[in-house]
Formats: C-alpha cells, structure tokens, sequence
C-alpha cells in the first residue's frame, strides 16, 4: 500500500508531483519522497523523510528540487515490516552510465529469493526493500540499451508491482500481467502524468487518458512514448477488489469504475434481505461514507451522521496512566449524543478485520445512549493475508478467519451483525468479476504462487 | 475563539487537559499550553508552543507536567492580530503570594485603555494579548483574599470572556455577564472539569452537569466550589449564535441545546420555500453536513457526497510557480466527477464570508461536470465585524456588507443563490431567540459598548 | 559572571554586537541574545536562546536583526541558581511609553527584598533573575524623563552591576560605584561602542577610549553623550580581583592593566622563594599559561606543555557504565607522556576550588610517568563565598576553607603545594591594591552589605 | 584525513569507540559514526551525522548502541570531493551472509577504476566515496572465507589505506604496504583496541601493545588475533611525514616517535643559523606550539604567547556586510596588545599553504604593535598535492609552487620569512629518514604511481 506519482517533460515537474503525494497521501503516511532530473544537464535530485506530505516537504526543498522537468514521487505505507528510513523511496542509484531511480507500488513475492541469489554474486543492498532488488537487476543486465535492461529485468519479478523508473532522460512505467495495483496516464499541457489514481490526476488538472494495461512497460522520452507488452498474458486479471472496497479514495475512477459508485453498490447489495426499519444508518466516517449511503438509499432508512471524526489526532497520544476508559478509537471517532440517544441505528462500516476497533465503535455508541446497534461490514469476511501488497495481519489476527459471524457479534456487543456476502460483493464487481482477485476473502485462489516460506510465516516478510 | 479546559483535584489531571484540547482543536490550531500544579507542594509547572496539540506534547512532557493534580489548557486562535509564540496560553506569572495562570477565550474591549493605565502605573506586559491584561489587574489588587482579588479585577473588564484562573489550590472559573462564549461543568471520579464545549467531557467520558451560567465566578478548592454571582444581570444575554452556525462540534451540547440538531434545523429553514427538485444536496465537508441533511430531509432531495475534503493537508502547501489554475481551496476539497457529471445539485455551505471559497467551490463543481449549482448558506449574511472573539474580517472585506444577492450570485457564478434568512435563523433558536448575539448578522445591537478607537479600526486590535 | 556589548548609532549594530559577544563567549556559555533597535522606526527586535553564540544565531535571525542602528548582546553564565531559559537576556519589555531593554553583569543583593516589594504592590515578574528588577523599578518611576527614570531605579538597587540598557534611541551605561566588574568605552567609525571588556573592541577594530568609571552613568543618544555620577564615591574601589586572576582573558586591558601581564607577575611572585631546580614548568592550559610563563621566567626553570587541551569536548560527554578509571578532566586535559616521562615538574594551576581537579591532574601526570608533580595556584586560598556575581561555591565547598595546606596536598597527592599569599597577590596588583574586593580570599571585608538571608544561605540566590 | 578507531570483545565496546572518537576529533569534524556488534545475537547497529562528537552522540543514542561488544567508529575530514551526508563512515552493508562493515582512513588511488569495473559488472553504489569500493570488492569475491575475501578484495586497491572493518565475530585491521596513515593497537582489560593515534588509547586508559605494521591484515575474533602479510614488501616505507608536521596530536606517539619530540626537533633545526635576538619568540596557537617551544629552546630567545585563539568559534560566523577589515582569521587569533605593543618578535607557524592566513597573522600582529615580525615555517615549502588522504589543495594554489621566498615574504608583509629546510625535515626524522613520503614537498617520488586522470586534475577526485 504506497502511492506513485511521475511527470515528464514539465517545467515545474517536482512540484506538480509534490501536489500529487498530497492526493495520494491516504495510501501511505510513513514517508514520503521525490526524485527529479534535468534532462539538459543530466542531473537527478533527490528529497525524502519519515513523515507526511505537509511536514517532509517546504519552500527551500521544492525550490532546491525545482528547474527540474522530470520527477517521480512516492509516499509509503509501512506494511509489517520495518518502518525504517532505510526503506523510504524512490530509491536513487547513482552510476557511471547514468543515474536510476525507482519507486514501487506493490510486492515482490520472489524478492527474497532474487535477493539472495544477487548477494551471493556480491550486490551489496541499502535496504530491507523488496524494491531494491529492481534496481540491482537492471543495474546486473548486460543489454545495451536501458529499455532493455528493464525489460530483463521485470521479467524475473513475480508478484505485484505498479511502478515507475526515472534516469534523466527516461520515465518508464510498469505494471505487472495481473494488474493488482492500478496505475493511470493522464497529460497536462501536452505532458505526460502517470499516477497510482485518478484523484492525483484531478489535483493537478491533467486530463485521464487511459489505464497503463496489466503487462504494459510504458517508455516515455523526448521522442514521444513507445508501448511494450514483454509477458504472457494470463487467463484473466486479479485487480486487487480491497483497494475498492477500502483503499482508495471515493474520487479516483479506478480499474474502469467509480469507487464512488462501487461503494454505494456495496452498500446496496449489504441492504437487501436486511432491516428495513431503524431511525438512521450511520457510517464510520469518512472510509464508510458511501456504502452507508448506498444502504440508506436502498432500504429506505434515513442517513445520519451519527459520528463524527476527529481530523485533529496525529498516528500517537499520550493516554492517561490509568487508561481511563481505553482511549484507542475514542479520541478519533467522537458520538453525536443528542442524536444516538434512544435510537435504533444501523451501523455500516467498511470491513472487520481484527474487530477490536468494532467493538469500541458499538461501545461508543451504546454509551452515548443508542439502545439499539446493528453492524454492517460492506467487505465480506476477511480470511487471509495478502501477499501483494495490502497490510493484512496474519490469519491468527483475523478474526473471521476463527470465528462465526455469532461468536464475532457477541464480542462486540452489537444488536446483529451482517458481513457483505462474496455473492453480493461479486454483483457490486459486475461483469468483470472473474478479472479481481479475492483471495484474502476466500473467493479466489492467490494468482502468482506464494513461495513456501512466506506462506509459513503467513504475511510479507 | 479559542479553546479552554481545566480541572481539579484528579492525579492525571494534566494528562486530561491534553486529551480535553484534542477535543478543542477545532477552536483554535495556532497554539497550544497547560499549566499544571501540585496542591500539595504548591509547585507550578508550564508547557506551551506554537502548533497543534499532537506537535506541542510528547510523552516526555506529559510525563513532565504529571505528579500535579490541578492543570488548565488552552488552544488559541490568532485573530487579527499578532501571531506570535509571546500570545500562548495559559499565562504563568510567579509571584511570592503564590504563582497564578490565567486561559482566557473571548475579547476583552477595554484592554487597551486598562493597558494604557496599567504601564502608566509601572506595569510591565510580556505580551499584546488582552488576556495579560487580567493577570495584572489581580496582582494589583489590594485584597488580602484571592477571590476578593480576583472579583475586583474582573470587575473592571468589559466585553466576551469565558476565564479559568489556577493557582497552587484554587480552580476558578469565570463568564462574563452576558454569556458570549460557552464554558461548561463536568465531573469525573469525584473531580471537577471545566471545558469550552461538552465535547471535551465527553471525550474522557466525564459527566456533563451544567453550564456555568453568564455572570458566574464559581470557585473550586479543596474545600468544594463556592458560587458568586457578582455582576447585576443584563436585560437579557448574548450567547454568540455564530458560535451555533459554524464554530462549535456538532458533537456538542451547547446553550442548552444540541449543535447537531441546531444546523439541521437550520438547514430545514433553508429548504422551506425553496428547490425541491435536483439531484442531490452536497454539503461543504464537514461544517455543513448537518446542515446539508436538514435540507435534504426537508426539501425531500437525495443527500451525497460530491466533495471529499483531504485532511492531509496542512497550513500551507507550496504551489507551482505558475499557479495551475488556483490550487487553494482546490487541494483541500475534492470533487467526485462520476457523481456530479451532467447533475443539478444543491450546495449547502455553513456561511459566505469574502466569497472567494465559495467561488471557487463552485468552480470545482462545474469543472467536474455538474450542470446546475445552486448555493445556499446556512448562516444569514454577515454585514459586520466582531468585538467579542470571532475572527470576521472588517467590513468591507465582508461581501454581503456591500453586495446584493444577485451580484454575490454573480461573482460566485452559481445558478442562484440563497441566504438563510435572519427569521429563519430566530426560528431555529426558537424560544430563546432574545438571549443571542446577532450583531454580526445585523440582526442586534453590539450589547458592550465597543470603545470609539476600536470601531474605527471596525476589529478586535 | 556574563558578558555585555553595546553599540549606539551604527548601521551594522546588531552584527557587530553578535561578533562582540564571540570575544565575551568566555564570560557565559549558558545563554546568549540580542536586542536590537532602529531609531528611525522605534521599532525593537530580539533573539536570545540557550546555548552559544555560534549556535544561538544563524545567518536568517541576524538577517532579521538588522536594520537596526542600536543593539545590546548578553552572554550568560547560570550561577548557582536556576538554568533556565526564561533568565535569559537582555530582558525587553514593551510599553506605551515605548519598549526598554536590559543586560546585566553583576549580582544585585538586595533583589529579593526589591522584588517582594515590587510584586505586593501588583508587579508581575517574568524571570527569576535579579535583573528584571531593574526594569520594574525604571517602569514604576513617576519621573517623566527616561535618565531620570533610570536613575531612581539605580538608585534603589546595591551591589554589584555593569548595566547597558537599550530604548529606541538611547544607550546607557551604568556602573555601580565600586566598580566590582569592569565596563570599557570605544569607538569605531566615529560610533560609541560599550563592552564588559577590551577583547571585544579589539576584534571589531574599534577603539579603546576609557573604562566607564565606578558610579558613572553614561546616557547616549543622538545629541551625543551626558556623563551622571549620582552616587556618593566610596572610601575605595572595589575592583573584583578575581576576574584577573582567572575569569578574563589574557588579551584584555582591564581595572587599568594589562590581564597577560598581571598573571606573569602572579607567576612571578610564586616562584619567589620557591623550587628552582626542575624539568619544566607546566600550565593546565589554557587559564593558567601566563601564571606559568612568569613562574618559569622568575625560576628559570625551562616552560613546556605537557597537558594537551581537547577542545572539542562539549559540556557534556557519556561515559561508559563501568566508569572507567573517572574520565571527569581526563577527557579534556591529556598528558604528553613521552614530555612527562620520569621528570619531576611545576605545575602552575589558575586556582584551586573544590581540589576534584587538581587531583585528577596530578594523577593523569603521574599515570603518564611524571616522577614529581609540585603544585602551584597562581590564586590565594578561596575561603569565602561571593556575593557579587562570581559563581563560587558555597564556604563548605572550598576545600581551604577547612583544610590546611598540608591536607590539601596530600588530597591531591601532589610532592609539594604552593599558594599564592594574599601579600603576592597585592604586590602584583601594585599601587592601587587598595581599590580591590579581595572578600573571596579573606583578604578584604564585603564592600556592600550583604543580608541576612543571603549571609545564612552563603550564596547568590 | 580522517580517524578510526575499534575494540573486541568488551562490554563497554560502542562506548569507548565513542570516547576515542572525542580524542580523534582533530582528524575529521564533518561527520561521526559508529558501528557496534553483538557477537551473541549477531546484531549489528549502526549510528552516524554529520558534525562533531559531541553533536552527534547523546545518551539515548549511545545507549542504543550499548549491549555490543564489538565496535568500530571513525571521523571525517571532507577532502576536495562533495561534503555530503551520503558519505559519512563506518559504511554498513547488510548480507545474508552477514552484516559487514568498513573505517577506512587515506586514500585509494585506483578508486575510479575499480569502481566503473565494479558498475560495469552490475553492482549500485550509494556513496561517491572510495571506501565503499573495499566493501564491493569483499561482497564480489567468491572466496569462502571472510578473511580470503578480504584478502582478496585488499589485493586489488592501491594506495593509503588504514581500514578498521567488522563483523559480527570479527575485527580486522588493515594497512597498506607503504604504512602512510598509521594505525596502533593496545589492550584494555584483556580486550584488543585499534586506533589512529595512540592519543586514542590513551584517553581510555589503554595500554599500547605496536604498531599496525606496514601490509599488515590482523584478524581478531574469539579464538585470538592471526597475522597476514599477503603484500610484497616495498624497498623502504612511505610514513606521512605532514602527519607528524601538523596533522596529529602532539601527545601521540607515532611511525614510532613522540610527535611533540618531533615538532621540537623542527623548531630547533629551524632556528640554527638563524635570528637569535628578539623580544621573543609567538607560536600559532595550537598547531605550532611545540615548533616554537623547540626554536625558542634553541635560539635561547624567550617564548611567549602573543596570541590567543578563541576556541568557541564554530565553522561559520556571520560577517557584517562591509566585512569590517576582513574577519576571517581575526575571530579566531586575537592578539595580545600590551605584550606585542614595539616589540621584534619571530612567529613560529606550522606550515604555509595558501599564504592567505600567514598574511592576516602578520597584519593583526602589526595592528597590535608589533615592530618587527619574522615568519617561520616549520615545514617546508609545499609545493605538490598529495593523492594519498591529505587535503592539500591544487598546485596552482599552493603559494611555494609559483613564487620565491622573497616574494611570499612580501606578500605576507613579514620582515623576513624562513621555511624549514627538506635537509632540517630529514635531520629532524633522523635515521629511518628514507622511510617517509616527501612527494608534497618535492623531497620524494610519488611511491603509489598516480593515475593520469587524477594527475591531470591534479588532486583527489
């Protein structure tokens, strides 16, 4: 779970993929990150810190990053691994045949392998990235020519990767032959703009052209662009269904669909053969926004704002010693009193993963005098991890994957409990329905093979 | 505007302010401080600093102020005038009767003339806020008894001020006689808490027993709380109704009635007589949700989501030089084209103050496609400047001071426009409506008189 | 123990003063600031924060402090008393009557009754420094000129005290009548320039006029200078000895003599009647080079250095856990072991407080080989505490206060151990031997009373 | 230029580096960083920033580093090349075979090369620095062994190298075959310690066991230290011989000499057949204290210290902006006006790079009086750039390479100018005279042949 954004051939490159992050910020708060070049004088800059958009980036750093017309960008969502310095991106070689930087969305799931096998013929490594291992395969190639170079080296990848590449001459695109990760091409002032979503895209102004297709290498340089389709192409695409049900925000128009408009759908499906009388249905803002109301809309119940977030709490805070009451999810999600009191309330959110923060929701609301709580999830059971790139935990931590829909509602105290059925999700999906992957909902197989020892420890390393 | 908390007689008491001023943010991000004291060995501790409360505190400096079991906090605004690390609150001044601190929210609008005398009597500021002011005038008290002196000097200030004054032993908690601003009384395991807003009691889950009424001191020590009510009452009071419309959570309780169900009546108000046919109601996140819904509910029109507002982002961000099409408000909030496309929609904003927001929101809207725009504003037109707290540029900044709907619906270049009007506002205050401020609306006279240099400058200095 | 610098009516004020307080830096590591005004705007700015004068200003704050044709600069040394940030200095403090700024060296010792009579007449004070009361008592002046004003401040105050204070167009100095610090008048570029000694005039190139005399105070402004001597002159002077035998710098003219000289004599006199037969003579650089320059001139014993000073050791180091044979001094001071192997030296040391470190110094020789360590203090035996500014412990502290020569010797495990008499030390004062504190060596009475509080406690509060 | 110091096998192993780094500190103030390893767990951390000792370590850092007991450190003297954070040593490479680090010390002259063959062949580096190539070199070997690797990796650098490099379980130590930087081993508590200087040693209370010897590589794991000599022994050795001039601290003991000894040694060859009257004779504090200790002796002309250095100066001050007479040096060296007032002195500096310093310490001397001023240069004319770690800039820039003596000495505006001789250099060394490397002084051959690209350029890359 990161987020991508590159430019090519505009003077205020840098800072058009600085706007970018901003937008795509809700898929990666860790670090964030810029590499830019000029491509008359060769040379590549580069700017990258722990934190957020706002704070890793000010006037005398994009100024400094400035007088550049290429950049690529990225901010970094610390899976379960290390959150380390270490691991920030883009990543930026510097090399005798030219400069090379790489900036990731996805997982590699032959990166350990790979990476062994480079060690042992004497690659020295920065980090703990499965990212780094690109650039050590394009920097191992023999072939003459960069496109090639990349070429050879994508093709020993296996897993997810949505990615850019950037020397000072150059911004390549990738994206793996199941398309896990979206990754889209847009043009501003006869420029081209690829970024991990269309929201990105809209920040700036640049005008949506096309999705990079699964299996696609984009080239872009002076010259214009040149399309290369290298890999076999699978029977059908696993476009990751999480990033719409959760993932990306309700703007971008994503794997050919409004996540907006797939939201309300999700929303509807949840709605059918369920309550039809309740005094409101109440989202978990903002991530459950949309599928409560696409559940208003369809059961004829009101939509309230039963909860209200608070925008102002940073990722710590300090709690009292004697843990009055566990803070947790209470200082972000704050009840309307007045509202829930007495009420009957259909309580929609997005998914339940290890339902601990469920369970302080419903208490919340109890205690802010709701006599009655129905939970909805919009994502059906969450079973298994992902291999590709979304920080599921362990299956242990799932709940669902160890309890029953009964024994998960009782612990956390709602009135009902109903999860998304993968029926329902699969109408939300539509015609394309064989072209998502399912796997960590139990509705499909994990389309590139994991190797044994990533499945024993049961997450990414 | 700004933000107050405090509390006495609890071991986590400063840990508690902390928490408390998470749930103030809102009402004041350039600064945040607690003072913090030990009853028992009489020792005063301070922290503040410009910044969010998730800047200003870390678990080292919580850990700091702990051991105490008395604090206040504060969260400020900088109004008009100066922003500067010297106008922090709490104010702290060490004296050998004793240390005192004062946290202050509202204005006091004969501070400079109590200033000017003050100095001409040998008295040293540290600071240009208003606030010092009060401190001063305690300390020059001849009075043997702290109550006695803190009486005599709030006897001498005019205007908005909800206070809490601490010393070593002593909790006091003082509104103005005209009840501006909003302080409320808790209690937590046995222990006193003063807040700003409920929401603040709510958030550490104390129990909401009362407002401290206008004209009240309410001293709190360890022998209990003694009420004084020294001022002679006012015809009637002057609750600020902006505070209502647009300051406050919608999670609080405040005047004696919910602020949720405030702006949803306020948002009915609007919807009387009005459109009852387009595609959707589309609220300006989050200050207008409620009021959005109220519409849609009245008006019988479908309530969505058009704009998704990003709250990644911070005070400032730094624009391409070529300024792209005027990011401003564009970064903060989002428009989702698949929805909006080709629709009729109605906008609710909490208010229209320079317009230029809501120029540009509807900018947004049509350049994402949608094809009617029509604005309404859930708070009557402004025409004036506040004395009493509340940031409202001066007059002629105000564009409803010198435009009429129909240009204000021009220069907006929405389809029409429409302003809750001031009965419909009394409407939605309801039986009280005699009790509030509606000078800024026009709609009442200034109720302190406002010092000749003050309304020639026509705002706060 | 600080340092003050001033200048009146240059265009490069504030640098200058910044480049005074590198050559005062000796006199005060804690803290360092700068006000500075412009005469034509009346407008004044500052800069203080903890820490030294290299890392206390940047190239951004003196940028902002230009523009300014008036500066004052402080260096602090925290005496006993608090370290803390909010002591400071220069203190500034706005008024309508236009913003006054102060810079202290010295120690006034009837604060604490000035400051409780101040506060029970309604002053609020900011700091714990004596120094804030100078300014309360100018503020509280009914007089309606600024030196008149002043005067009856300084009136009020006793002990010790070399003052500059700043308004936005004049600089006065003041000295207190028997002259415990010195204060030294220059000129550069037809401006008046004022500092606690000539080192600071010397690197700027200004000239060196006169000292500003015991009891005088110097009023500056744009009409040029006015000379007040309001105070009655006492029988003598009372010139700190103690800031040439160790705490200014050697390039300094100060009290009417050169500091290198002074301390040659100081050698000089101890090496009368003393051992002349020895391998070298050795400082414990760099406060003692010149005593041991005139020991070995006197003795003829030949002049080397066997200690090494490490200069980039910062106040504080981590030592490892174990403690390694007590690092203390080793890790500033580092022997010559092949210089010191198997010799017998004189080491010629400033003054002996505690004797902590004259016994690591002579173990580091000895451990490096040195065969016979005799020990010499350029200083009388320090008895007594100093109430005047001087950081010395408190009389249980000072190991001659209660242990004879022969103890100390042994303590320190030195071959043999010389003091300077208090005869030795008037002989190389000379003429005027008459006209300095000698309090601290029990060679003289406390020229201004001290009370009885002070007098219990045994040191500055 | 640049420091490394290392220990095996003790509890307290990443705080003692720390400690010896403080004794380094002269030998590079750019950067700091230490390595440290748990021969246990196998663990390895690493901590390193720019700036001094004292900046970059603080308790908690240390801390982090405590529980090792294996550890190397170095400083950094940024040569000609880029001053970068990126460059920054021990340099630490993470393998599955195991993490391993590299100190290094001097200069490799065949970098460049190795390190296009190195990226030719596919490995990405992350420094522009010439140590990281030893650490590819090690990862590239296919050798077994660790210490066949290394060996093998050693074989192929050519020039100055004293490289400290670790593992989990090892400590190696390596020094090229000429012996230009020396590198000394001692033993503290059973354990052994590998330092630059034996000034290290001293500080910790370690005792000095030899010398690393010429082409020496000792390996020092649990089972004892093993000694290899894989080199070919070279006619005679190439000690540095301006790091005995001016580079170390006069209290080490280096290429088997007292380097105080020495620097005596060259004062006293510089004043036979020279000046033997005048008022006396001034060092250039620090750096030629010693040199004009030995002159002194030798001219029976007394010694004296005419300057004093202020020793808070920090890297960079801010200059007024009419660069009032030129501060650059002034800040630093302050003279002693009363002792230098009419008097004939002669001024022992250490060496004569640019001329521009030597310049300014006339004219500040002559500024404060001083009749007649005689430079003396305890080193020879430089003349060449050296291409083995000192950073001596491009010959165009070296005064002593494009003018006479007579016309240095007017240039500076000394009354006569002397440079040491290379004949009183070679009596000063003494009988291993042919052991030392001349080449910047044009006494010698380069001993490392130079590659013709950096010969053009005429320094380090």
């Amino acid at each position: 779970m990161c987020g991508v954004a590159g430019i090519f051939g505009h003077p205020e490159a840098a800072n058009l993929v600085y706007l970018m992050l901003y937008a795509l910020q809700h898929r990666g708060q860790e670090s964030a990150g810029i590499v830019s070049a000029n491509s008359s004088t060769g040379k590549m800059k580069e700017h990258k810190a722990m934190g957020l958009v706002r704070d890793v980036f000010d006037e005398r750093i994009i100024g400094d990053l400035r007088g550049s017309n290429l950049a690529i960008g990225h901010v970094r969502y610390s899976t379960t691994g290390e959150s380390s310095s270490k691991n920030m991106q883009p990543i930026l070689a510097e090399n005798f045949k030219g400069p090379i930087a790489v900036a990731h969305n996805g997982n590699i799931v032959n990166a350990t392998e790979l990476r062994h096998k480079l060690e042992g013929d004497g690659s020295i490594f920065q980090t703990s990235s499965d990212s780094e291992v690109i650039l050590h395969l394009i920097a191992r190639s023999k072939e003459a020519k960069l496109i090639d170079r990349v070429q050879e080296a994508i093709g020993q990848i296996r897993g997810a990767f949505s990615l850019l590449i950037l020397t000072n001459n150059h911004l390549i695109a990738v994206r793996d032959p199941f398309g896990f990760r979206d990754l889209v091409l847009g043009k501003l002032d006869g420029t081209f703009i690829i970024a991990s979503e269309t929201c990105a895209l809209d920040l700036i102004g640049a005008q949506y052209i096309r999705e990079i297709e699964p299996g696609e290498i984009l080239v872009i340089n002076k010259d214009g662009e040149r399309l290369i389709k290298p890999f076999d192409k699978p029977d059908h695409f696993s476009f990751c269904v999480f990033e719409l049900i959760y993932f990306m925000r309700p703007d971008s128009f994503a794997f050919g669909r409004s996540v907006d408009g797939f939201r309300k759908m999700l929303g509807r499906e949840l709605a059918k053969e369920d309550i039809k009388e309740a005094d409101f249905v109440c989202p978990v803002p903002d991530s459950s926004n949309q599928a409560a109301l696409g559940y208003a809309h369809e059961s004829g119940i009101a939509f309230d704002l039963g909860i209200i977030r608070n925008h102002y709490v940073g990722r710590t805070f300090i709690e009292p010693s004697e843990k009055i009451r566990h803070f947790g999810v209470k200082i972000k999600l704050n009840p309307v009193r007045q509202l829930l009191n007495d009420k009957k309330i259909v309580v929609v959110d997005d998914s339940i993963v290890r339902a601990t923060t469920s369970q302080k929701i419903v208490e919340i609301l109890k205690n802010a005098g709701a006599q009655e709580v129905h939970f909805r999830s919009s994502c059906p059971r969450i079973i298994n991890c992902c291999y590709y790139g979304i920080d599921i935990p362990v299956k242990d931590d799932l709940i669902a994957s160890r309890c029953s829909d009964a024994e998960i509602c009782k612990q956390i105290d709602a009135a009902t409990l109903k999860y998304q059925t993968l029926e329902g999700l699969r109408r939300a999906v539509g015609e394309d329905e064989d072209d998502y992957c399912y796997a960590c909902l139990g509705g499909s197989e994990y389309p590139v093979p994991i190797p044994e020892e990533l499945q024993k420890i049961g997450k990414i390393l």
